[in-house]
């Protein structure tokens, strides 16, 4: 019923370790149109002049973008889900439940995470659910959970949720499936609040966030691996830490909310000079801003168990690991060294772990993570 | 290849007359997840107050979300193109043309168009390109045309293109698709350019502007039209006044993008008192402000040449027609009656023919196209 992925490998070839490509993302096939359709659009920001406005330049190639209108900063976003759907679509088919609740946070967390590394407060949240069919629609309990998911992710976001699009798309999305996305729109008031990286430098500490699992990166392989076990979604993850916790029940912990700790972070008189959403790319995306520093870390989070799973059946060295998933960071933040300690506490009372990391220092553009002797650099990641 | 509607009727049972409902598309099934996402979307307004804002409760059901921020009211909206696309890639397989320089004005003009209604003026627009697989983007010249029809049309309205998502979904959009949708924010400012109705009333005067054609709405019913056609997609439209003008081409004329006209208009100190962008449901969008007026029209525009052959071809009559189609008139602006004039002058100096086309009246909640003889009742659009 599916369109089979034409980059999708033979079955019957079965590599020992299964990279990201191999599981069915090329990236450098949409790497030419990202590049010309970042340089076009990079040429509107004159179109801002016209109002009286202008652009925050180095919100370019940033995970929000900015424009300065005034007595604030405006910031916007617009992100989609990815492939998680998938994951839940067959687990409800395994276990007859429905968990479209998670999968409603799973995609407010896409956009409210990416907005609030700017320094932005989240203000509005617009769904966009593109079904297969009008009858995606017509399972009540599934489009109940959604919608019951979704509001619960704004209230704990404090965002208003503004309304949507639910086309239905027979012919474009496949049958049975939903394509979810949100757009999500903030301030940054006062302005002072902007973290777009000119503060960051050498002597910041970094502060990495726990994550709840994949959150909604690396899905693809994630997907992919359950070709490799024996009961597939079924399979226990850690049957002596947590018995009866399923791969597939795993991937579906919903990815954490990190708007509360970034706005708790402001009362605390904290202001971040930066900060990364670890997404796709894994912890490459601590290299993303464009300034030449090393980043050293001195300790990683407990990896957590879904994570530490596939890199095992994945056969992942800690390198390609590490290059692709967030590992149990599903958010960095880089802070003055002495905010270092108050910021973790700021993020614990959120209900969120975290840990004093470490640090940038002056040095050629590279990530080094010391407790797994491993490293990346400048050309592990191009985003701009 | 496409996994079929369960709702398309069965071919070998053609109706005489083909109704939007016929074309696949269930309103029924969807109604319930909207009004309930509705509900649970207005009860998060109250989230607002904690970062000392309000939303403007009257734009709840309008085109696009609205919240007092203060020094000016903020406006945000995603919007899907639809299945437009699937016009485009029918033809380009036919012709061997790239048509997604149209299809990413439409794309925009789905977004712009509405966030106008409300007083806006549009700022920034965010690109969602979801593909059925990394090779989609594989197309470098389809790619390429995508990329400079939004720049161009994110010209054309003076926002600037803030960047977006190209996700590669393989399993959820179709293998050789793509899902289209935009975000966009904007400002109202000064806040007197708010309208979201409070000022509409009786006397005021309806004017309508011209469509270019089908725009991006009733591409359902325009697709499964294409059965019936011997030639199908090449099948002239009007061989005497447009010789070679194909269906399918006419089909793919781009949406107008109305905001130079709603930006001209404030330059020229006429505020609206409401606007309707008439899109799905045709013209009962002009039912679309909740208060009980009624609304006379005593002119309709010419009807583009494309809608005027999808009428005949499907056995509509007006009432049908009307009710699904743009029928040539793809927005409609209330104004005061004394600024009825200079608005149509306004527009068609922006390039957009336009009509004074009728009058707001009390009465019962209705509208009455005199020079067809046909009306709709607050039955008819059931938006809320």
């Amino acid at each position: 019923m599916h369109a089979p992925d034409p980059s999708t490998p033979d079955h019957t070839v079965r590599p020992e370790t299964l990279s990201y490509e191999q599981a069915g993302v090329q990236y450098d096939l949409i790497d030419p149109l990202k590049i010309s359709a970042q340089r076009a659009a990079a040429s509107t920001a004159v179109q801002l002049a016209a109002h009286g406005f202008t652009e925050v330049a180095a919100s370019r190639g940033e995970s929000a973008y900015v424009v300065d209108v005034g007595p604030f900063y405006l910031a916007s976003i617009v992100e989609c889900l990815g492939t998680k759907t998938l994951v839940a679509d067959e687990m409800a088919r395994l276990t007859g439940k429905s968990y479209y609740d998670r999968i409603a946070q799973d995609t407010i967390a896409m956009a409210i995470n990416d907005l609030i590394t700017v320094g932005a407060t989240p203000l509005v949240v617009q769904a966009y659910w593109a079904a297969g069919g009008s009858d995606w629609f017509g399972d009540a309990e599934r489009a109940q959970a959604l919608v019951a998911g979704w509001k619960a992710a704004c209230e704990t976001c404090q965002v208003a949720w503004g309304g949507g699009e639910t086309p239905a798309l027979a012919g474009i999305v496949e049958g049975g499936r939903v394509d979810l996305a949100a757009s999500c729109t903030g301030l940054i008031n006062p302005k002072e609040r902007l973290s777009v990286g000119d503060r960051l430098g050498e002597g910041d500490a970094i502060v990495l966030l726990a994550s709840s699992g994949i959150h909604a990166n690396g899905l693809s392989l994630a997907r992919k691996l359950v070709e490799r076990l024996p009961q597939g979604y079924l399979t226990e993850v850690d049957p002596i830490h947590h018995p009866g916790l399923t791969y597939g029940d795993a991937l579906l912990a919903p990815t954490v909310l990190y708007s509360p700790v970034t706005e708790a972070l402001w009362k605390a008189g904290i202001t971040p000079h930066y900060c990364a959403n670890i997404t796709g790319h894994g912890w490459r995306k601590l290299l993303r801003h464009p300034s030449t520093l090393t980043y050293r870390i001195r300790q990683v989070p407990p990896v957590t168990p879904v994570l530490g799973f596939i890199q095992r059946h994945a056969g992942q060295d800690d390198r390609e690991a590490y290059s692709t998933l967030n590992m149990g960071a599903g958010f960095a933040i880089f802070v003055r060294a002495d905010d270092a300690e108050r910021t973790v506490a700021v993020a614990q009372a959120q209900g969120v772990a975290a840990i004093v990391a470490g640090h940038v220092e002056a040095g050629p553009k590279r990530l080094i993570v010391e407790p797994l002797g491993i490293e990346f650099g400048a050309d592990d990641l191009q985003l701009r």
